[in-house]
């Protein structure tokens, strides 16, 4: 074909791709449907709409504009969720806090992710507080914030970020991740990656506008493995959740009529032995991701009886959450087999470029189940790099792929399966031991919960 | 934030968009899932991509290279979709050619693309051929091409595009469209673009790795609306259909327990007036995707007896198809109500941006469902513009925006409804007749089939 002037982008066909972009969607499409539930109250994605709107109105009054970072320690309020749209609705960048972490530690991240503002969930208080203190932050207590946050105010309306965001590789977000050694890395998430990531958990979850999504999971954990877009892209409900306690968890599945939600297998243990988990009446199967550690042949068995379908998603921050999914395309296989093929990390997302398995000498190991590598990323769905540390963004992406430190195996069937983390052995009288084969006998006992 | 250079975007953390990654993910994570079906025959997800292979490698023998135009003419079979993966996976573009056209028209298109081979169904070999040698294009008949296409070879690999499209601008396809007047033009489709609508077709539709898709939608059609790649990037399997038979497409809705199909609304009048309508039987809901004309009360109500779903679907060639949807959220409405509603063109995808409905001074319309005004579209999903024709580009997207030329109101749910195509107005005593409404009242009458 020819090469044409006339045919190069424009700015009738060309937009930086945005998860902002769902939200604006989602208030015109349905303006009516629920949006948002917490406690007692549901609010439609008009009234989310007019929250975000009122969120930024109390950003920029704050001073928050174009480039600036905006920090948040939160459990998962509606005000956190709200956060994810009205900071970088402003051309700037939402970096969220751990909730566990100390006030030593906050400080050193408030620091030198040179924070504009510091937004404190009062559960955090103490520790955040503090932080604020020693590093000269301002900080405003969520509650506080926006006076009235959660009262929708209809004379506001969205920023408009199109004129902001006109290059989807500028940064929407900051993550730290706290390694086995030294400092915390700031993660830096661009809007390309944050809107592909977004619409690829739709895909691996078919979720939908029927959709009522469980925030089990903290926001602050790779920005709620970027479900925090994903379930506004598809027009479904989020339910928050600003403690785990799994008699509420029940009550809420019950009362909104989940369809999914994420969560580490230790909430899933302490569900199946809760007395709640025989109150519970799914009106459909409930879908659970959940990653970190492999679920076991009894949680899965016992997962079932309750009517929950189990995918076991794997990924880093640095892979904005999930890359792969393991999911079962067959009901009918024995539990035994279902916790075997569950325990795969799977195969790699639909919006995730490649996953390969190297080893040392950087050629893919064979597919047999048994030949120990790295698992290398790349793809869309990748950080920019660590802020503020490109010697650390170098090692990670040397020869041309990210590194994630995992080692795993590749079986037959092309699902992938973690066997130990490279930088997590433990070794015992000179002999490397895998954490995880430790982890995995010791929850084979029945008096290990 | 500061900005940093090793923050900028790199090969493991950017690369291209394209659909053709949804095909070599598919086949690397669910080989063995089904695919393709087509008459006896099922091939399954690495089956179809050794059909890729050995097409790729065919049109290679035939001289096909980086930035070669390739036409087809076909039916939905098997190599129709496979040329989809093919052609664009060697870097060139392929440009389908509606079945229903002359071969003096057919031999304009061949020339003004200055396609490089022509790919023959035995359906259009009379017209078609003459075209080739009118044009004195290469010409090649399906069912003898690449000698047993339709057999997979295991020897040969995928075509690795990643080399190739590294610039997600590059164009993918070539589509001839017809207006009222004048030649047709050709609309040139961009990877990023066919990426992002496929992606939007995903999330319209709720396609997933059980869903499967009839081909009652013409695959020269913008593409298949894309669905081309949507089915493939869910993992679904599309089921071929090389004609338009009522009595064929309730047998494989039977067969394949068909989840999805797409048409005009006069196939689904074919079928709804076909003795085969009761004998379908269908293990679950069938979800039809139509555009072109309003579906009427009573076609509503028998699809609802027979278990089809509709969705009303609104899109030109130059938005790759859909831009905008309509389904109801309430199953529960009466057949006037819901025919109302669905009359409505909807709201816009998830994946295409600005939907806009302006008046004569560039000014939207209010939302009273009344005042009359053009829809325009602007977003990532629109056409990189026509090919060899800057003058009908720079008009199409005459101040930054593009201009369907129908005529359309904003209800006040934030659904757009047409009531004209600017182009298509009867005259008649000097009055303006809308088309639309002649076919609507027409339609109501219970003879007119």
């Amino acid at each position: 074909m020819r090469v044409e002037g006339h045919l190069a982008p424009r700015a009738a066909n060309h937009q930086a791709l945005t998860p902002l972009d769902f939200l604006v969607r989602s208030q015109e499409a349905f303006p009516d449907r629920p949006a948002v539930a917490w406690r007692d109250r549901v609010w439609s994605y008009r009234e989310f709409a007019q929250i975000v709107a009122r969120m930024a109105d109390f950003l920029i009054r704050q001073g928050v504009g174009d480039g600036d970072v905006v920090s948040i320690i939160a459990t998962n309020r509606p005000e956190m969720l709200a956060a994810h749209y009205a900071v970088p609705m402003l051309g700037a960048v939402l970096n969220s806090i751990n909730t566990r972490l100390d006030a030593g530690t906050i400080s050193y991240i408030l620091e030198h992710s040179e924070s504009r503002l510091f937004l404190i969930d009062p559960a955090s208080q103490a520790a955040a507080e503090a932080a604020a203190q020693a590093s000269g932050v301002p900080a405003h207590l969520l509650g506080e914030v926006g006076l009235e946050l959660l009262a929708p105010r209809a004379d506001l309306p969205l920023p408009d970020h199109r004129g902001l965001i006109t290059d989807e590789w500028r940064p929407i977000c900051l993550n730290y991740t706290s390694g086995t050694t030294g400092k915390p890395k700031g993660v830096v998430y661009h809007h390309r990656g944050a809107y592909l990531n977004a619409i690829g958990n739709v895909l691996a979850l078919s979720l939908n506008q029927r959709s009522v999504y469980l925030w089990t999971l903290p926001m602050f954990h790779c920005n709620g493995w970027c479900h925090t877009w994903a379930v506004t892209a598809a027009g479904g409900l989020h339910v928050c959740l600003d403690r785990v306690d799994p008699a509420l968890i029940f009550a809420e599945i019950n009362s909104h009529a989940v369809s999914h939600m994420s969560c580490a297998p230790v909430v899933l243990y302490m569900m199946i032995n809760h007395p709640g988990a025989a109150s519970i009446k799914l009106s459909r199967r409930l879908t659970v991701s959940t990653g970190g550690a492999s679920p076991t042949q009894a949680l899965i068995e016992q997962l079932d009886r309750l009517g929950f379908d189990l995918i076991h998603l794997y990924g880093l921050t640095e892979s904005y959450g999930p890359a792969s999914l393991c999911d079962l395309d067959d009901a009918d296989l024995d539990a035994a087999t279902k916790a075997m093929l569950l325990a795969r990390q799977g195969v790699r997302h639909a919006t995730a470029s490649h996953i390969r398995i190297l080893d040392d000498n950087g050629q893919d190991v064979p597919a047999d189940g048994a030949t120990l590598g790295e698992i290398t990323l790349a793809g869309n769905t990748l950080m920019a790099g660590y802020y503020r540390d490109e010697a650390a963004t170098e090692t990670a992406f040397k020869g041309g792929l990210f590194h994630t430190g995992d080692l795993a195996v590749m079986h037959p069937d092309g699902r992938m399966e973690i066997k130990d983390r490279a930088k997590d052995v433990i070794i015992s009288g000179g002999e490397n031991i895998s954490s995880l084969e430790v982890e995995s006998v010791l929850h084979q006992h029945p008096a290990v919960l």
